[in-house]
C-alpha cells in the first residue's frame, strides 16, 4: 500500500460493517461465513477503450463498482466486500470526490464495504476486485443448462448498444427510451437481487456483458447444450420495435453487451415462479427460447427460420 | 469476463488446487476455511512507473505477484488464491508466455492458485488481488506495536535501491552483491514463510515497500508508539559497508523501498526465539532499534545523536 493510498483513504473511507479491518494496513482482514461459498471477480475499465476521456467521474464510479457486482449477481452471490485499485493521472480532488460518490453510493446501496486497494498514477484505468456470498455449492454457474430447458432473460437486451448507435447518430431515440438507453449504458443497474432469487431456480447463468448471442454462448459451451432464441420475443425498447428487423438493431440487441441484464436457463416447470417472481422483484423476466442436443447458439426468425448470426459478424461487433 | 480472457486461460490455466470453479465462469468459486480469517491485497504495477518498457516479462510476471504476495506475509497469511487483470497494448503471444512464466513458477511455489482475471486492452498495467488465510485474530497488524519493544528487520535493506543506483551510475557495485542486489530489485522474494512464523511471537509487522523509515512509521502511527532506529545496526549490502554513511547510500537504506523485507516489533524477551528462527528458515533477523513513548520515527548515529531524516528528504525519494 503506498502513500497515495492517503487519497483513498480521504474520499473512500466508512466505517466496515463486515471486516475485521478494512484500509490502512497491509490486506484487509474478513471474516466469511462459514457455511458458504466465497465468490470472487475482477474488472478492470480502460479510458479509451471502455469509457472516453471526458466521462462523467460519478458515472463512471458507479459503473466500475456495476459491472463487478453484476458477475457476482451472475453467480447468485450477495456482495459484501471490494477493492479499488485506481491508476490517475494525477490527483485531482474533484475528480475523485466526483468518482467515490457514484462508487460509494452503489456500494452503500447493496451494504459492500470497500476493504482495501491502491492508487498509482499513470494511465487513468480502475480496477475493481468484487467478493461476494453464496450457500455452499449453490451458485449459478454457466455449465448447468440440460436439453429441453427455458432461457430467459431479465430486463430489457440491447439498450446499452442502442444508446451507443444514438449518440453516433446512427438511430434516433426519443424519451423516454433515449433516458433509459442511457442511463443503462453510463449507470447499468447490477441485478442483485434477481440473482440471488434465481438460486435453487435457475439451472444456469451469465451476465449479459459480452452480448446476447455471445453471452449465451459461454452457457451453451459450458454446459454442452445447444440454445435457440427466437428473436421476436427478445425484449426490447418500445421506441426500436417497429424497427427491430433492421441490421443495426438486430445487431445491437444480439450482439451489444453492456446491459448487465441476466440470462439464464431454467427447467420448463419453473416457469410460473419466475414469472412470480417476476412480479414480486418488478423487474421483467421473458422466457426468449429453449436449450436442446447440440452446441452453439441459434437465433431464429418469427417463421421459425434461422436467422444468419455467424454473417452478421457478431463476434467483431464490439 | 471478456473474450480476450482465453489469453488468460491459454497461458496461465492449471488445474485448481483448492478451488471450487476457477478460471472461465462470471466468477471464481472458492471454499475458505471456516476457522480462519481472510486476508485479501490488491496492486497495480504500471509501465512507466513501476517498470520500464523493456523490462523482462518473466521478471515482471514473478514481481507483479511477489508484491501482492509480500502484503500477505506481512500479516503473517498462508497465500491461497489470486486473480490477474491484465492491460495490455497488443495481444502478444511470446511476451504473455514469458510472462506467464514468472508469475505461475512463483504461484506454483507457493501452492497459489490463479482463480481468475481479465484482459483489456490499454497501457501495460498489472492489477493482481491476492487472497490468504490466517488464523482466526492471529493476523500481524500494523496497530499491534508497544512502547519497550525490539524493532525488526529481515534480510538486508536497501538492497533494490542500491541496484536503482548503480544503474543510474551513481554507485558502482561489485558481485555477488550487484547480483543480489539487481535481483532484489527485479524479483523479490516474499518473505511469506517468515510471516507465518511471526504469528504469536511478533506484534505488528509491515512489508518495506515504500523505504524503512516511511513503513516503521506507518507501524508506529497505528500503534502510537516512537520508533528509534539506530542507523549502523541496519544490515546492507556488504559492499556498500565502508560508505554506508554517505549521503545517498543512506537515503537508499533508510528511504529506498522495493525490498519486500518484513519490518517487524516484538517483546524483548522473544529475542532467542527470533535468533532460533532466522537459523531454521535460513533468513537474517536483526534487531535494529527498539520502540517507546511518543510518536513518529527517528534515527539515530552510532554515537546516540540524531540523524536528520526530515531534511533528507525522503519522503520524495521514490
Amino acid at each position: 500500500v503506498s502513500r497515495e493510498f492517503e487519497l483513498i483513504e480521504r474520499h473512500f473511507t466508512r466505517e466496515p460493517r463486515g471486516a475485521v479491518l478494512g484500509v490502512g494496513d497491509d490486506a484487509a482482514l474478513l471474516r466469511p461465513s462459514a457455511d458458504r461459498d466465497l465468490v470472487v471477480t475482477t474488472d478492470t475499465l480502460v479510458e479509451g477503450v471502455h469509457f472516453s476521456a471526458d466521462a462523467d467521474p460519478e458515472a463512471l464510479g458507479h459503473k466500475a463498482l456495476a459491472v463487478n457486482l453484476s458477475d457476482l449477481a451472475a453467480m447468485g452471490a450477495q456482495p459484501r466486500w471490494v477493492l479499488l485499485a485506481l491508476t490517475l493521472p494525477r490527483a485531482d480532488d474533484d475528480w475523485l470526490s466526483r468518482f467515490s460518490r457514484g462508487f460509494m453510493t452503489l456500494a452503500d446501496s447493496f451494504e459492500v464495504d470497500l476493504v482495501g486497494g491502491d492508487t498509482t498514477r499513470g494511465p487513468l484505468s480502475i480496477c475493481v476486485t468484487a467478493l461476494g456470498e453464496v450457500d455452499r455449492g449453490a451458485a449459478l454457474r454457466r455449465d448447468g443448462a440440460r436439453a429441453g430447458e427455458d432461457v430467459w432473460v431479465s430486463g430489457v437486451i440491447g439498450n446499452a448498444a442502442l444508446a451507443l448507435l444514438h449518440l453516433k447518430g446512427d438511430v434516433r431515440l426519443k424519451d423516454p427510451d433515449l433516458g433509459k438507453c442511457l442511463a443503462r449504458l453510463h449507470t447499468p443497474k447490477p441485478r442483485v437481487a434477481l440473482g440471488r432469487c434465481l438460486v435453487g431456480i435457475a439451472s444456469s447463468a451469465i451476465d449479459v456483458s459480452d452480448g446476447l448471442v455471445a453471452d449465451l454462448g459461454h452457457i451453451a459451451g459450458r454446459s454442452n447444450v445447444r440454445a435457440v432464441v427466437e428473436y421476436s420475443r427478445v425484449p426490447c425498447a418500445p421506441s426500436v420495435v417497429s424497427i427491430k428487423g433492421h441490421d443495426p438493431i438486430r445487431r445491437a440487441i444480439l450482439g451489444g453487451g453492456d446491459d448487465y441484464e441476466l440470462c439464464f436457463t431454467a427447467p420448463r416447470d419453473r416457469a410460473r415462479e419466475l414469472e412470480k417472481l417476476s412480479g414480486e422483484l418488478g423487474v421483467g423476466l421473458t422466457c426468449i427460447g429453449r436449450t436442446e442436443e447440440g452446441h452453439g447458439v441459434a437465433v431464429s426468425n418469427e417463421d421459425g427460420t434461422p436467422m444468419p448470426i455467424e454473417a452478421a459478424g457478431f463476434d467483431h461487433f464490439r
